[in-house]
């Protein structure tokens, strides 16, 4: 997605992906809620830690997460979209503020009832910090 | 997947999935080779680095492991499915020989002529190992 204009569905799974962290920026649970797929099985890696499995263990760890200390910008740097057929993957790298980007990240999306929902998440440390790329587009919140 | 009898197709999926980890344990780059997607996108993230895109970026790496350091068993623990239409997710951890699993895994495959043909991996380290699950039909390769 770095080079090319991406298509209308890449567009929309890539706001779908925005909203994921523009909620956990911003500190917004209901919008972290209402983006996660109510129908579809959901799944979460939080960086080095189990899977959390089914919406009640992957909302309630966000809560936590969102309810602890004020909140800090999360970027998304980078998101490619892989489109398979009603799923898409995004990959992105997250850093936070302006630093450069400390985690890569696997985001899954599925089509469900006229929206993108997300179904997984896994993000992990990077070896070396990926710098801030120019600001474009696809990847401004 | 842990303790429901999988579906036809999310037997199909585990099985591609398993094919991952043998041709890793066996070194056998050819399987790998063969069981990456040749039509949709392909993406990896080995632990700790940056983005591989593509075939050549994705196989080339996947050569140059399995050709290095005499083949060690990588195993894949607790593979759950998670079908999004064409595509499906494995979340799993995965560990060398029967140590417990030290890594967290996303393997995202896509249907293509016929076959689940591996489209994303991510692979991150766990904060704590994650001990042997007892082995189950759906973790034996």
């Amino acid at each position: 997605m770095s080079s090319e204009k991406p298509s209308a569905i890449e567009a929309a799974v890539l706001r779908a992906n925005a909203s994921f962290y523009r909620a956990f920026t911003r500190g917004d649970f209901p919008a972290m809620s209402a983006l996660w797929a109510l129908k579809a099985p959901v799944t979460c890696f939080h960086p080095g830690s189990a899977l959390l499995r089914g919406r009640e263990e992957v909302l309630s760890a966000w809560r936590q997460i969102m309810t602890g200390p004020a909140p800090f910008e999360m970027r998304c740097d980078q998101p490619l979209v892989q489109l398979l057929g009603e799923g898409a993957l995004v990959t992105c790298y997250e850093g936070n503020d302006r630093e450069p980007a400390h985690l890569a990240a696997t985001n899954a999306f599925v089509w469900e009832d006229g929206a993108w929902r997300m179904v997984h998440h896994q993000a992990g440390p990077l070896a070396r910090a990926v710098p801030l790329p120019p600001p474009t587009a696809a990847n401004m919140n």
